[in-house]
């Protein structure tokens, strides 16, 4: 008989995760392939489902499925998608609510024809209207908030999709930003508050529209540029042109800062700032607010390498690459049953004994979550030899957890709700430890001014939440009922 | 109907591509999952398929496929290889003959039982050796060089497995490292010139013995670093220990040089020799060789990175990230079909704006091998803005293909083989072109006079080949006949 | 490339085709494994996919695939769903809308827990009673008629599951043997007209109770028959025991005819009437109302063998299998290009010339649909050297479509509403052609004053159908929008 | 967890089992689509797995499969298999060697180009011939004794495919029906005795020529009948026409007379021998040597009923179809934990009571094996209310295994072996028991002096078994090494 296997996900990594990516595009002969590039370039935003869905003549054509873009589409599955516009998806969620049913987008056929919608986000009042939606006879089929949407639009008035769209949004409370699809429409918005990214683009051949989650995915789609879509406001793209709509009234806006430390790709540029350039800033200030008498500059690869850089160069200690990561390694992982407790940061770290033997280490990691990687990190980096190690963290103590679309644990376990510096830096086992301060980070990072959300770091949340703790979270909806 | 799209090959990235990566393990309750995660630290050394085979109560019991490591095996499939001892395999091929017949390790059950064998190298006669053993009536099964070897097996005589194997590779000539295993002996063999690495490992917890292509898989592995095994050594072990025997008679050894500049994982020691540091130092020695005015040192990453540092170090230009990789590729890419020169280089790199915009830039690549992509880059980071692009190569121009089991273009198609480096430079389209000579890089990598084969920089061939061309390479038996 | 082959599709057999068989377990430890064996029983009403979907401890859990029972389980899909009641579908559809999606039971998560359906029959005012729903904002997510149940449910009051249904059901028009399965209850219900059967049977060694299609099913089952379930009747059995409810308004019982003479599988009992018998019965009727001057009498198996039989009973003729069928046929085909006309049916059928060379024979085939399939056995039959083929149908002409959850060619291509019998006898080139009266028919099945739907025969449809055709069947609603 | 349900094969129904059916094809432009409508109709002789190799242009290419010729081949896999020339193959195995590794044609490369061979027959020397050619250094792939033939081909002399091939065959003994594929040759050999059939048929569109093992296969492929292959000889066709060897010395014919009782189908006609005529004139000598005083007589389906046909028309006694098999049933069957020792029959077979009750039936089975199938049966029969069970075997006592291509239990299991027939009668619960005699057997089959192998009833064993029992079969090999 088969005997179970410890197995490790490579994915529990002890980072918040952001939850989607997205990708529109109108007016191109290969839409889908187009969306497919797009979503390659997003493929960081989620890997744990993709999707893409395309229209052609007035029939809208679907394809979905678990794991990378790389594996879900071949030339078979995009030459299945014809048409001129298209969006796409990319999915991370936790292992339990993973299943073909959750991917994304949605697309469903209703009285008005066919809708798709793919969503980068988390509605704060998805379970309070489900509940109403249900009283009011409508069947779900998945677990995820964005299905609300497509119940709420098939209920309300509106002379076009924009105008039902707007309408719903009404009664949604939360975090979105949204690329939808009709036979004729490609729609974007953006939260009131704008927590999630979305760029618009314009295609340099065909002069077609994309949007994207963030401008990385605008140069492999052969697209440049146009603007980051505002708070609130609904693009509609159609055969007769491009059009904007303050769909939701504005409040402040509250972009996720959080973007800029770890989920975003080096390469994009969020609401005007470069999001490398801006890690690099953070290293600056780090290396003023805790400078270090070190040999080496130590990245934790490949989230810390920017932050390292920079440190390095302010400080003039010499950054060098003392763990090297493997870039081969696949979702899950089968370890030994009798292995230790470093074996999950083993597979993708390896500390090179040659470089670190004798030195004294400033080690720059992006953040600290629970405190679990951390301390295998350090115990690793020790036992190659270092004689001592400075832990910094390019982002303030993370002290609660996000309800606005980003995958964290309970404030319970985030090692800094529950502990103070110096108690963290001894569970971690380094010989110092520091993080940059909410304010540094804004120095950091630049433009304050635009309103950021920083509710992790300073417990400001724009948008109150029913209950503390995860609980009101949709995707948990299967064990509360 | 479906339209066939064009479809890219991502591993088509104008390198010369090691073909295999072997491991072995002998003693370990847990035989196969250790294999396992030797062959995931090794993966970089191919990503075609993989294969382990385990011997448990004198039977051996097999899982191949074709893909990656992590997609290969599960929980499923390592469970069902139980058995103290087990060999594994990953292997790189062109395109072509790419299929599961073809993956390694090898098993046969012969009169003398079952024995299995993973190879990593070419054999430089296997063609004329195949025409004379079916001659013989030998029917092969397989294009692969390595059925040769067990069809040899089954006629030599012997005493015991050891010295089967050793009259079998008395017959064959070229470039062989071998991890065997039978139903109660694991055996390592290494060609006599020791053209590609092997090194011996002893698991901390278990006492047992591993073999690996390169140190960076003992770390994992659990096992720490005994020695290499020596050109023409056998090693045997059993039961009743570990043996060495000279297999074969001693001859200059000649190990590849090219590990070090591309191959191997900058985390491994190889014949006493840390990747990392010697592309560290041929980027110190780039930099004497070849100064440049400029702004900023840019590696090609990854396989650049540690080069560039080297360069930037020892020049005082400021080290930059000004290219971003996009580490979720897969194996293949569905492009456009109106899609242009440098498609195929920015699903994997994207150029930054930001940081390159009117800097004069030292680009740091490994080697140049067709030129193409070499091009592609250069144009890529012209478009983002770079005033001057200084291009150097960390290893000198190849001139010439390989016949010990790397993956090379026909002399025909390497550019430096048909071109000056004015010429080169004009192509690919840089401001000026520096290579790396043969001299420098030995003064980089050190210890010359330990023997190396740099016969794809200096043409001067070891073993010599029947043929000019890559004719006579036995993977390209079906197309013969 | 590939060239596109003909693909045949074996199912096209020129035969009226059942849509559906139904099972229902209660009080049984392993309910889906005699939802399995009770399907396996079923197969020959629907040979195109099934499911089963099983209660344990509050929670539903479904298993559906493509194909035949034997393909879809196994031990692994059964042990997966585990508990002591569960329902079963087996499914024929056109092969147009044939996907995974229209499978059934139909499954939905709703506002009062988990509801599963399972459906034989066929909806009459289902087209109308979607629009009407679409309107007031629900989303349909199949064009199976059954959605438009579960809507329903969704939507009207009730104290319990039973209650609702037969709330829901008051506004449904047309054929329905539903099985359905709640966290605590199995329910099944008949039509007022009680046009598809359903049997109602008790476990022999659990005392727990079944519902299916036909008793043929019952004994693989392990359980003994009770009694049929009345038209309208609704039977609910939970852990409280049985009950039967007058769901729904008595009318007049319109139970399908033709179930008699191809349907129902011959070891089947049928509100009280044995199918073979019936069968045998309608072979002596033919005797007596066309006798024949014939050598031998020879069925088309397998349908035809039972009347072939009562005709050599009844006549004296000797009975001969001069047509052997080959059982190993698929679902489809792939025929050579240049094939002949009678190809489709040579699959199936070998005609014996050391039988029927020289002879005049009585060929007995359960009907006439299209003529095209009669023709080309007749073809066959000569081709072997027969002298006289007298044709005989065990049915009377068909000179309607069903409405009622049969799948029917149009009217239009019914040969024997458009042509004369001599027409159709000079059209399938016999020698001679003679059908049944819908008289004898009664006649032999007996029990006429029952009450039965005989529309397709006599056009006398006993709920109105909108409009002429087939376009109001929902299957077709995917091409109408 | 999984919990291990009990799972039933289906195909372990107590008969002696067919090994495997062979098909050639020559001259025609879709030759792989022919082979696959021969395979189709010799489904009958091997359920387990199915291949087809065919050649084009100098070029064999194979495809085969686990399962039915319909689940195996499509519209792609045929496409992929051009040419005007291809052989087929389907194989019966016993449960434990099922693997693909062992399906057939075997196909290599070898010193004179490709070779690919289906065989019906078990050779009773292959042990010994592979240990011999393990020897001499070959390397074995298979369990299957077919593998011997291409290890001795490639190590005889000969100046073409055919005299080679009669070289190789010299030294196998046994039984073997094979046919042989090369780049430009299709052949087909019969052992000297002629135990399996082989018989050439002509294409009637395209004048190629087809071998088959059974006549059957010729309508479907529209090919008419030439003549049998003879004991000894060899077919060889090719571009320059058809060619008959005297391959191998003719000695006494000893063809299987198990093939008219139980393995052919009814209406093939072999050496001259129609076998549904011979099955119902075994009906009629059954009638005469067991006359019986009953109300009905019931054949045991679909293998049953010629002979049950035949003693009814002897007899005067109804023939009645008191048994309906499930045509839908798969290999295997997953049935609950608890069920009694009369499932596996009942997954086949349905008893009707409408029938059966209170009569006395004369039951017709083609054989009895090792009388646990009988057993339910009658049981079956009994509990449908039979007042009387006179049961009936169409072949005389089966008391010995057969050692030349048939599946058969060993001796010790043979029920008529080890018991008296009054015992036997007991044993399986029947009211009275008869058997045919082995001459009242030749008697119904006529042509007795063409000599026919009857070892299993008589022990004449034509060729010599180095051992008594099963052991010396190749596919138990594994076991034995």
């Amino acid at each position: 008989m088969e005997k179970a296997l410890p197995q490790l996900s490579v994915l529990d990594d002890d980072h918040f995760h952001d939850e989607c990516g997205v990708i529109g595009v109108f007016g191109h002969p290969e839409a889908a392939n187009l969306a497919y590039l797009g979503l390659y370039a997003l493929q960081h935003r989620g890997q744990e489902s993709a999707g893409i869905i395309a229209a052609d003549d007035g029939k809208l054509r679907s394809h979905r499925g678990m794991g990378r873009v790389a594996d879900i589409f071949g030339s078979k599955e995009l030459s299945e998608l014809p048409g001129t516009q298209a969006i796409g998806h990319v999915r991370y969620s936790t292992a339990g609510g993973s299943v073909l049913q959750n991917t994304q987008p949605v697309f469903i056929n209703y009285r008005y024809g066919s809708f798709a919608v793919g969503h980068n986000g988390n509605l704060v009042n998805a379970l309070e209207l489900r509940h109403r939606l249900e009283q009011d006879g409508a069947i779900f089929h998945t677990d995820m908030d964005t299905e609300v949407i497509v119940h709420l639009l098939a209920r309300v008035p509106g002379k076009d999709a924009g105008e039902r769209l707007g309408a719903a949004l009404q009664q949604v409370s939360g975090a979105y930003s949204l690329v939808c699809l009709t036979e004729t429409r490609l729609i974007g918005v953006r939260d009131p508050m704008g927590f999630r990214p979305l760029v618009l683009g314009r295609l340099i051949d065909s002069g077609g529209f994309v949007l994207a989650s963030e401008t990385c995915a605008l140069d492999l789609m052969g697209a440049e540029f146009v603007r980051d879509v505002a708070p609130g406001e609904m693009i509609i793209i159609s055969a007769s042109g491009i059009e904007s709509r303050q769909a939701l009234p504005e409040t402040a806006r509250r972009m996720c800062i959080f973007e800029y430390l770890y989920f975003a790709r080096p390469d994009s540029v969020l609401d005007g700032i470069h999001v490398y350039s801006a890690r690099k800033r953070i290293g600056h200030v780090l290396a003023r607010l805790h400078p270090r008498d070190a040999d080496i500059v130590v990245p934790v690869p490949d989230s810390g390498v920017a932050a390292a850089m920079g440190y390095a160069e302010a400080s003039g200690i010499p950054f060098e690459l003392g763990l090297i990561r493997n870039h081969y390694v696949g979702r899950t992982f089968i370890q030994p049953a009798q292995r230790g407790r470093d074996f999950g940061v083993r597979v993708k770290l390896n500390a090179q004994p040659e470089i670190l033997k004798g030195k004294r280490v400033v080690l720059v990691d992006d953040s600290i979550v629970r405190g679990t990687t951390s301390a295998k990190i350090v115990h690793l980096v020790r036992a190659a030899g270092a004689r001592e190690i400075h832990f910094l963290s390019s982002s303030p103590p993370t002290t609660g957890p996000c309800y606005y679309g980003i995958d964290t644990p309970d404030r319970a376990q985030l090692i800094a709700a529950q502990h103070s510096i110096d108690e963290i830096c001894k569970m971690i086992g380094a010989d110092s430890l520091g993080y940059l301060t909410v304010d540094a980070l804004y120095e950091a990072v630049g433009k304050r001014e635009l309103g950021f959300c920083d509710a992790c770091f300073s417990g400001d949340y724009p948008i109150p939440v029913p209950t503390p703790g995860k609980g009101h979270q949709l995707h948990l909806l299967k064990e509360l009922r």
